[in-house]
C-alpha cells in the first residue's frame, strides 16, 4: 500500500466502472449483437480470462506481449497472463476443442485487460465482442465478415462512416523480394504505420528497384477505389501483389453498398494477419472502432492451420458513441405488501414491467431509482397512477 | 516458458473454456436472471476486473486476500489485483458513485479470478452473478433477497433443496462477552466452521460460563425450525442473541414456502457479514451454490456506512447443474446467394431463426454446425426442407 492519502475508491488509470445507465446500454447492445450473430450461425464461446502466456501469445506480435498482464500461477509455478485479446483464444478453441471438418463460425463477448492502454484515450479493460469464421479461405468469408461488422455498428446506432480495406500481402511480398532482415522489416513497417515518409526514404535508400519505389509509394496509396488502379501502376508486378489487388477489387464489388476506402499502408496486426485487413471508423472517435482481417496463420501455431477471418470491437467504446436510450421507467409497489398486491406485482413483472417494492421507512426517494408510477388501491383493485414528485 | 513439451492449448488448473452448448446455456441463464432482477428494480452495474488492492480488499478477510491475483500496475507502480469477489466493488459503487439517499438495488454479472480455487472442485474463474440491496437495515430487505435467491435458482431449473439460515451476531456476541483475543477468536471460529468439536472443547476450556456452554452448543444447533427453540434454551440470554433468534424466527415465518433449515455454526463470510447469513444447496453439488447475507459494515470502509444485504452465485457452476437445453436448430442457405435468397434469409433472421450461409466449396459438413433444414428453390419460391444426413 503506497499511499494512505489516496481515497480507497479511486480506480487505476484507464479503468472505469459502468454505472446503471451505461451498463444497461452495454447490456442491450451486447444482446442485440450476440443475437444477430446467432441468427447468422455464429456460435457463442467463452474462453477464460487467464491462460499460460505461451498459449495467449502464440502467433501474436510483440505489441500483445507488452500489453499482457503477467503473473505467476501459484498452482503450477508457471507464468500466466490475463488475456489482452480474445481472438487467439477463439482460434485455439477452433483448432483443438471443436476440431470440426467444415466451416466453423464462432462469436464471443468478454473483457480483456491491457497492461498499457492501446491508445491515449483507450480503456485498459475493453469489452471485446467479435465474430470469427474458420475453415474457409475464400473471399466470400471476408465479405460475410465485413458485412457483419458494418451491420454490428448499425445495430448499435453507431454507423460506420468509413471502412478502410488493406492487404498485408502487398507489403509482405515486397519485404520478401528485398530480403529485408527482420529488424529492417520492422523499421520499415513502423515508418509505414506512422506514414513517416522521410524515415521511410532513408530506410529504403539501398533497396533495389522496383521494391524501393513500391515501398515509397505505399503511404500515398489511400483513398477511394482509384487507389487500386494507381497501385497497379506504381507497385512491382509481383503475382502476390496482383492477386491482392484483385481480391481488393472483388471485395469492393461485393460490398458496394458500404462506405469503403482503401489504405495499402495500413498494416495493423501485420504479425498476425495474412490477407485482407479492415478498420471501421465512426463519427465521434478519432481511431478505428472495429478492426479485423484474415489471419490464416494463427491456427498453425496451435498445430492446426485453418483459414480464418474475423473482426472485433470494444463494446464499451462503441456504447460511448451510441445515442443514450430512454429508460423504461418503473412502478412502485407500496408497503406493506398483501396477497392482492403481491399477485398484481408478479402479474406486471411477468409482462416485463419493472416493479420496485417499497420497504418500510423509506419514503420519498423513489424517483432516484427510476420509479415514475405507483400502484394504488381503489376499492378492491390495484391501479397504476403517476408518481408525484418527492 | 518452463516447458516446450506441454501442449500450447492446455489451460491452467481449474480454468476452462465454455464451448458452444455450455456458453449458450450460460448466456440464456444470464439473461433470464438479469431480466428478473431488472423487473424487481435491481439496476445493472459493471465494476472493473482490476482495482488497487486497498480498494478490492477493503473490509474483507484474509481469505479474499489470499485468493486475489496481485500484480504491479505499470502506469502507477502500485499493486493492483484482479477481483476475486464483486460484492465489495458494488458496495463501493453504492457508497461513492451513486450516493443516493434511499434504498438502492444493484445487480451484476461478471467474471472474477481466484489465485487458489475456493474448494477442491471449484473453478478459478467463477462467473459471479448477484443482487445487492443498500440503505435498508430491516429484515424486509433480507426477505426480498432470500426470495430472489430462491427464484434465481428456480429460473435456472436448479431449485434449492435447502436454504440454511444463520446469524453471525450469535457467535459475535459470545466472542465479545468472553473478550477473546483476536487469535483465539480466529481459532474458535475455525473449529466451529470445521465442526471440530474436540478442538473446540479444548479451545473454550477456560472460558467462563455461560459462554463456554454456548460455544459448545453451536455445532449441534442445525436442522429445522426447532433449532431456534433449542438455541434459546442452550445459548446465553444476551440481548443480541435474543434479537438474532427473533430475526431468524421472523425470517422463517416470512419465507415459509422455502426449504429452510438453520445452522447457527455456519459463519461463512464472518469477517464481512454482520447479521443474517444464508447458503443455498441444490441436488448434484456438495457445496452451497449460492451464498449471501447482511454486511452492513462494508460500506463503512469506503467512508459511508450503509445497510447492505445481498447474495451471489457462480453462474458457471449453476449452469453445470442445470438440465441441458435443446438447441433450436438452423436453416442452411445454399450457395450461391442471389437477391431472392438474400431477401428470404433476412426475412427468416428477422423472425429470430438462425440461417447459416453455405460458402462455396464446403459441402457435407452442415450438420456439425447445427443445421437441420435447408432452403430449396421450388419454381419462384424458396421453401424450407429438412436437411438429409451428410
Amino acid at each position: 500500500m503506497t499511499s494512505s492519502t489516496t481515497p480507497r475508491w479511486l480506480l487505476p488509470e484507464a479503468i472505469e466502472d459502468l454505472l446503471p445507465a451505461e451498463a444497461a446500454l452495454v447490456e442491450r447492445l451486447r444482446r442485440r449483437l450476440l443475437d444477430e450473430y446467432a441468427r447468422h450461425g455464429y456460435e457463442l464461446v467463452a474462453p477464460p480470462l487467464l491462460e499460460y502466456v505461451e498459449s495467449l501469445l502464440t502467433g501474436s506480435g510483440r505489441d500483445l506481449d507488452l500489453r499482457t498482464f503477467k503473473l505467476v500461477d501459484q498452482l503450477s509455478g508457471r507464468t500466466v497472463g490475463v488475456r489482452a485479446d480474445i481472438t487467439p483464444q477463439v482460434a485455439r478453441i477452433d483448432a483443438h476443442l471443436l476440431n470440426r471438418k467444415g466451416v466453423t463460425r464462432l462469436c464471443y463477448c468478454g473483457s480483456a485487460l491491457h497492461a498499457v492502454p492501446a491508445s491515449l484515450l483507450a480503456s485498459r479493460e475493453p469489452l471485446q465482442i467479435g465474430t470469427e469464421l474458420y475453415g474457409h479461405a475464400g473471399l466470400e468469408a471476408d465479405i460475410e465478415i465485413v458485412r457483419l461488422l458494418a451491420r454490428s455498428l448499425a445495430l448499435c446506432a453507431v454507423p460506420a462512416v468509413r471502412i478502410d480495406l488493406g492487404h498485408v500481402a502487398i507489403f509482405r511480398a515486397m519485404a520478401g523480394a528485398a530480403q529485408l532482415s527482420s529488424e529492417r522489416e520492422q523499421a520499415v513497417f513502423a515508418a509505414l504505420q506512422a506514414k513517416d515518409v522521410p524515415a521511410l526514404r532513408e530506410l529504403v535508400g539501398d533497396i533495389a528497384e522496383p521494391v524501393r519505389s513500391g515501398l515509397l509509394a505505399l503511404p500515398e496509396l489511400y483513398g477511394d477505389r482509384q487507389v487500386l488502379d494507381r497501385a497497379a501502376a506504381l507497385l512491382p508486378t509481383f503475382s502476390e501483389i496482383g492477386q491482392a489487388l484483385a481480391e481488393l477489387r472483388r471485395l469492393a464489388d461485393a460490398l458496394a453498398g458500404l462506405p469503403l476506402s482503401f489504405d495499402l499502408a495500413d498494416l495493423r496486426g501485420y504479425h498476425y494477419h495474412s490477407g485482407i485487413v479492415f478498420a471501421a471508423y465512426a463519427d465521434g472517435n478519432p481511431g478505428a472502432v472495429a478492426l479485423g482481417g484474415r489471419y490464416d496463420k494463427v491456427g498453425q501455431a496451435y498445430g492446426r492451420g485453418r483459414a480464418a477471418t474475423g473482426f472485433s470491437m470494444d463494446l464499451r467504446e462503441v456504447a460511448q458513441l451510441a445515442p443514450p436510450e430512454t429508460p423504461g421507467g418503473a412502478i412502485l409497489a407500496p408497503w406493506p405488501e398483501d396477497d392482492a398486491l403481491h399477485a398484481e406485482t408478479e402479474r406486471l413483472r411477468a409482462q416485463g414491467v419493472t416493479v420496485v417494492a417499497a420497504l418500510p421507512g423509506h419514503d420519498g426517494t423513489w424517483r432516484e431509482t427510476g420509479c415514475d408510477r405507483i400502484l394504488v388501491r381503489r376499492g378492491d383493485e390495484w391501479i397504476i397512477e403517476s408518481l408525484k414528485e418527492d
